[in-house]
């Protein structure tokens, strides 16, 4: 298991339908292989910068097998326009965890 | 419910010691007011960079009760030693989310 870590920042004024756009693709992450969950974080210090955590299997579910999909063409058709700047991309693994998360 | 999420750059060669650190520190997150939970993820381009996410009832359950406890110091002289700058702290919300995340 592996977790994709996208910092977004957002053109100003455009957060309502940026997120309306993100809910819409749900089902995009949700149907593809080895996406085990999707969650997107507004940062409270920082107007219009994200953060989108998805839940992967492999590094390869992401960057291989769903950006070469026609769903990753939809998720860019429904949030791109909303991009300031190219997201900027990691993937990380869990060192260490305690608790309950939803 | 909010995220506090600290990206945190370790000397080189810590990696193993500052994980041990966090790992000892668990309890003192656990039991401190408003915490449900702490998840460390190594970043898996950037050695040496880890994402810190921890999640609190309030910002105040974090910067105010937390930061002016013991279990803070406590903390910081478990990983401080290992930080290689200061970590970079910001707090999110859920905007959108999908799935089971561990």
């Amino acid at each position: 298991m592996v977790f994709e870590i996208a910092q977004i920042e957002i053109v100003a004024g455009k957060a309502e339908e940026f997120e309306a756009g993100v809910s819409q693709a749900i089902p995009l992450f949700m149907r593809a292989r080895g996406c085990n969950g999707v969650k997107l974080h507004r940062t409270i210090e920082h107007s219009g910068r994200y953060l989108l955590v998805v839940e992967w299997t492999t590094v390869e579910d992401h960057m291989v097998h769903f950006r070469a999909s026609s769903d990753f063409q939809e998720w860019r058709r429904l949030v791109g326009p909303f991009f300031q700047t190219a997201p900027v991309v990691v993937h990380t693994e869990l060192a260490v965890h305690s608790g309950q998360f939803i």
